[in-house]
C-alpha cells in the first residue's frame, strides 16, 4: 500500500461531515477527528505536489486575504494553500488602527466576496476584538448567501486572532506528528509552552493560547510557563485543563523556565505580552487615548526587562529529555546576538534546530490548504482519489 | 427552454459587432442593443456559474488594474471578473496627484500591455481628465497593437471617470432590470436621482452623471434634484435631454427634494460637489495652488452644511410610489446616526434596503465582464453555448 | 519550414544542459550556446504565444518577486513573464533601507518558496550588496530543497542587481538580432554605449555594464563613453576587455561622445552614477550616516551639471553610420524639454525611435520567461514541441 492509499485510509475512518461549509476559527471548536482530518489531508496534498499531480480543485475563484497587521510569512502561506487549490489572491488591507464594526463588517465583507471562495484573516492585536470579528465576518457571508446576494459563502480561515492561531499550532502539531510517528505518539509527551524574553513590546498571546489549547487534545504532559505577571486569558487556561482531562493528559503552570524544561521532549520558548495588560491597550485603544497607549508600552518594556533571564539557553536546553527536546518556535525568533542583543533564544540552540524550524513551518501552507479543502469538499477521500486518477501534472516535464 | 437558453436567444437578436475589440469608456456611446448585450451577457456567466460552470475564456493573460484612487468595491469587482474570465490582475497604482499627459501615457500604456488583455482605469478625480486620460490610453495601445510592439490589443474598461461611472450604473440598471422583470419594464418608471448631504468632501459626479445619462436611455422619467449650486456638467445634462426625446422619457430637474421623491419608483439619493467647483479644483491642481484647493475645500463644506435637509428620510421615502420605492446606492453609504451624525440617508431606511443593496452591487462583476467579454469575443452566443458544452466544473465537486 | 520549426532546429543544436535547475544572475556566466538559447527560447514562446497556443507549463505555482527597489516595467515585465507560463505572482516588498544579512536571508527565502518556482529579485542600489544578496538566497534554496524543507528549488532570475541587468541586456540584444537579422550579423557592429546627463541622481551601473559585459560576447566593436569620473566597474571593464578577445570583438572607452558616435550602427546613451561614489555612498548607508549620503548627493549632481553637453542630439546622431544609427535605451529616458529641461536624448530623436524602443522592450517578457523556462524544463526542444502539439488555445475563439 502506497503512502498516499495509507493517508486516504486513515482518512476514511473519520467523521468530518461537520467541517463541510464550515469556518476554522478555533481548533478547539473542532472534534479530534476532525483535528485529525486537516492532518491527513495536509499530508495527502503534500504528497500529490511531490508526485507533481495537480491538486486544483478551483479552475477560477478568489481567495481573499484580509490582514489587519502586517505579515509576510502567513500572507506568502495563505497565499501558496489558495494557488495550491487553483484560487487567486487578492489582499485586503485594512489599516491598523481602524476597528470596524457591525454594519460597515457586514457590508465590505459582502462587497470582497462575489467570487471569494476563501476569506482567510489575520486580525491579532486586539484582545476581544480578533475572534468577534471573524465570527462577524462569517456571520455577513452566511446571511449574504442566504439573502442571495452571494452564490457561495466562502470559508473562513482564522489567520491568528487575539485568541488562538489555529493555522500556526496546527502546522507545529503536524510537524511533531512526523517527528515523532504519529498522533497517538504523542500521548505522554511533555511540552513547554515558555515565555522567553523579548526587547520588543506587545506580541500576541495567541500562538501559546493556541497551544496550551490545541497540544492537551493529543494527552499531552502540558506545561505552560512564565513570569508572574504574564498570565494567559483566564478561559484558555480553563480550556486547557479540561482538554487535560478529558484526554488523560496533563496542564500545569509554572513560573519557572528551568522547571518547564526539565525533562520535557518538546520546548517553544516564546515571547508573549501579558493577557491584562492587553485588555488594557484594547481599552486604550477605543478610547484614542496615545498617551495611555505610550505610558503603557513602556511600563511594559520595563516590565519585560526584568525577566531577561527567561532566555532558551544550552544549559536549559539540557535540562531537556535526554538533552534533546524538540525546540519549536512559529519564526521570525528573537535571537541573542543576531537579531537583537539579548532576546528568546540563544543563537547556537536555534542554529541547531534551524532545519527542523523551516520544516516546521513548511506544513502551514499544506495546514491552510486541508482546512480550506475540508470545507470545500463534500467527499474528502473520493476527490483526493480522483486527483490522484486525473493525475494532472502541477508542471509539465 | 431553460434560463439559459432564453437569455442566448435574446442574445442572438442584438446586433454586438461594434463592440468587438472596443473599449468601454461611456454609456452614451454604446447602442441600446450594446447595452442589452451587456446585460444578457452578465446574466449568461451568472447563469453558467450559479451552475458551476467554468467561464473562463482565457488560459492566460493580465488583467491590469490602474487605480488613480483608493478603492476597495471596485478593485474587488474588476479582480473577480479578471478572474471569472481567465485572467490575472496586476495592480500599476499611480500616485493620485501625479497628471501624467501625452507620451509619458503612451509609453507606460504599451509598457504594462505585453500580456495584458483587458485594462482597467479608475481616474475620477479631476474634471476634464479622466476620460481624456482613457482616451490616450486607448489611443495608445492601438497604436502599440499596429506598430507590432503589442500582439494583441487590450480592452479598456472605464472603473469611473470624471463623466461616468458605467459599470456602476449598469450594474444599478441591470439590478432594476431584474427588480421590475425587464428592460422594457423600465419604461415609464420614475427615478429621482437627487443629491443628499454629506459631511465629506468632493465626491465624484459620475454617479448622477451616468445614472441620468444611462437611465434616460430606457424611456423612463428621470427627474435630477439637487439644491442651486450643484449642477452636474452640462454637456450631460443636455445629453439626458436629448435621451429623453429620443427614447420617449422624460428628463428634468428641480431643486426640491420632496418634489423629486413624489410617486417615484425609484430614488438614488447621492452626495456630489458642484461641477463648477470641481473644475475649479482642477485648475488649482494643475498649478500645485494648495492654498486654493485648501480654501476651496472650506467652502464647499460650509456650503454643503447649508443642505443638512437632503436626506432621504423615512417621511421622504412615504412619499415615493405606493410608500415603497426602490432605494438604491452605490455604496458605500453616509449614514446618519452610523457612519456620521448626519448624512444622506436615514439608517431605517437603509436597513430595510441592505439586501437589495447588496444584490445591487452583486451584479457590478459581472457587468465588468460581461463589457470585458464582449470587447474579446467576436461571436458571444456561440461561445456562451461552448462554455456550457464544455461544461468544465469552477469547482470539482 | 515554418518559423516555429526554424527556431527549434536551431534550438535542437544548443548544449543547454547547464541551464537546467540554474539560475540567471549574470549573463558572463552562461556559454555563447545558452545566450543563443535564451533568444530561441523566448522567440518561440512568442511564435506560439502569436499563434493563441498556451505556453503554461505550470498548473499552478508562485512566482515570487522580491524587490528593494520600485519598479513598474521591471515587475510587469516579471508578471507577464510568470503568467506565460502559468506561474501567480506573489510581491515580496523589502524596505528600501533595510539590508538583510546572512541567516535573515536564509529564513526569509525558505519562508517564501514553499510553493515558489522562480524568485525574481532587483536589488541595484548598494554597490558590492545587489549581486551577493542573490548569492546568499540561491545558496539559501539550494539548502533548504537538499534539507527536505522545500519540495522544488525556485529558479532566481537577476531582475537588475549593482553588476548586470541580465533581462534587460538579453532583451537588448534580441531587438538587435531581429534588427539585424541574426546572432551572426552584429559581428563586427560598433555599438557605443555612452554616459549621458541627466538631472537626477544615482542611476544604476547595471545598464552599462551589462551591455558591454553582453556585447562584447557577440564580436562587435563596443565602444563605451562616459567623462572622466563616471569609470565603471574596473572588473566589468577588465571582463569586457576579455570578452572582446575571445570573440574577435573590440571593447574601447573614450572620454569623447562625439568619437563614440562616429560610424556607430548603434548608440545607447544614458546617465549612470560613477562607480566609485557609488561604492562610497554604500558606505554611507552602511554606517547610517544621512548627511554623508546628503552631501555626496549634492557633490554628484553638481558633477553631472558640468557634463550637460553629453546629449544624443540630432547633430550626434548624424555622425552614426550613415546618419541611420539604432538607437536604444532601457527607458523611461529623461528627454529634453519633455521629462526634463536637459536631459539624455532630444525630443526629436527620441520620438523618431519611440515605435523600435517600444519593440525593444517588448521582449523583455519573453526573454525572463525563456530564463525561466530553461531552467525548469529538461528538454526545451520537447517541451516546446509539445506544447505545439497539445495545441491549447490561449484565448478561446
Amino acid at each position: 500500500m502506497s503512502k498516499f492509499e495509507e493517508i486516504l485510509k486513515e482518512l476514511g475512518t473519520l467523521d468530518l461531515r461537520g467541517m463541510y461549509g464550515q469556518d476554522f476559527l478555533l481548533t478547539w471548536d473542532k472534534s479530534m477527528q476532525e483535528l485529525g482530518g486537516v492532518f491527513a489531508v495536509a499530508d495527502a496534498l503534500r504528497n500529490l505536489r511531490e508526485r507533481n499531480i495537480s491538486t486544483r480543485i478551483f479552475d477560477s475563484g478568489l481567495g481573499v486575504s484580509l490582514f489587519r497587521d502586517n505579515s509576510t510569512r502567513t500572507r506568502f502561506s495563505f497565499a501558496s494553500a489558495c494557488n495550491l487549490l487553483g484560487l487567486e489572491v487578492q489582499d485586503l488591507d485594512e489599516g491598523k488602527s481602524q476597528i470596524a464594526h457591525g454594519e460597515t463588517v457586514r457590508e465590505t465583507a459582502n462587497m470582497i466576496s462575489f467570487m471569494a471562495d476563501v476569506i482567510g484573516i489575520r486580525d491579532d492585536m486586539y484582545i476581544g476584538r480578533g475572534h468577534a470579528y471573524m465570527q462577524e465576518v462569517s456571520d455577513a457571508v452566511a446571511r449574504g448567501k442566504a439573502d442571495g446576494v452571494l452564490e457561495q459563502r466562502p470559508t473562513l480561515v482564522n489567520l491568528q486572532c487575539d485568541i488562538d492561531h489555529p493555522t500556526q499550532c496546527m502546522a507545529d502539531a503536524l510537524h511533531l506528528v512526523h517527528h515523532f510517528g504519529g498522533v497517538d505518539k504523542l500521548r505522554g509527551k511533555r511540552i513547554a509552552m515558555t515565555w522567553a524574553y523579548s526587547p520588543s513590546y506587545g506580541k500576541p498571546l495567541s500562538v501559546p493560547q493556541g497551544v496550551v489549547g490545541l497540544m492537551t487534545r493529543f494527552g499531552m504532559d502540558v506545561v505552560l510557563a512564565h513570569p508572574e505577571g504574564y498570565e494567559i486569558m483566564p478561559e484558555v487556561a480553563e480550556l486547557a485543563r479540561r482538554n487535560a482531562e478529558q484526554s488523560g493528559g496533563r496542564f500545569s503552570v509554572v513560573n519557572d523556565m528551568d522547571a518547564a524544561f526539565e525533562g520535557a521532549d518538546i520546548v517553544y520558548p516564546k515571547s508573549w505580552a501579558p493577557f491584562a495588560a492587553m485588555e488594557e491597550r484594547t481599552g486604550f485603544y477605543g478610547a484614542g487615548d496615545s498617551a495611555g497607549i505610550a505610558a503603557l508600552e513602556q511600563e511594559l518594556l520595563a516590565q519585560n526587562a526584568r525577566h531577561t533571564d527567561w532566555e532558551c539557553t544550552e544549559q536549559r536546553m539540557a535540562r531537556t529529555n535526554g538533552g534533546r527536546g524538540l525546540y519549536l518556535h512559529c519564526l521570525p525568533a528573537d535571537i541573542s546576538g543576531v537579531s537583537c542583543n539579548q532576546g528568546e533564544v540563544a543563537a547556537s540552540v536555534f542554529d541547531r534546530y534551524r532545519t527542523p524550524l523551516y520544516r516546521e513551518a513548511s506544513f502551514k501552507p499544506y495546514v491552510i490548504a486541508a482546512m480550506i479543502f475540508l470545507a470545500q469538499v463534500e467527499n474528502p477521500v473520493e476527490m483526493l482519489k480522483s486527483l490522484e486518477r486525473e493525475g494532472k501534472s502541477r508542471k509539465k516535464r
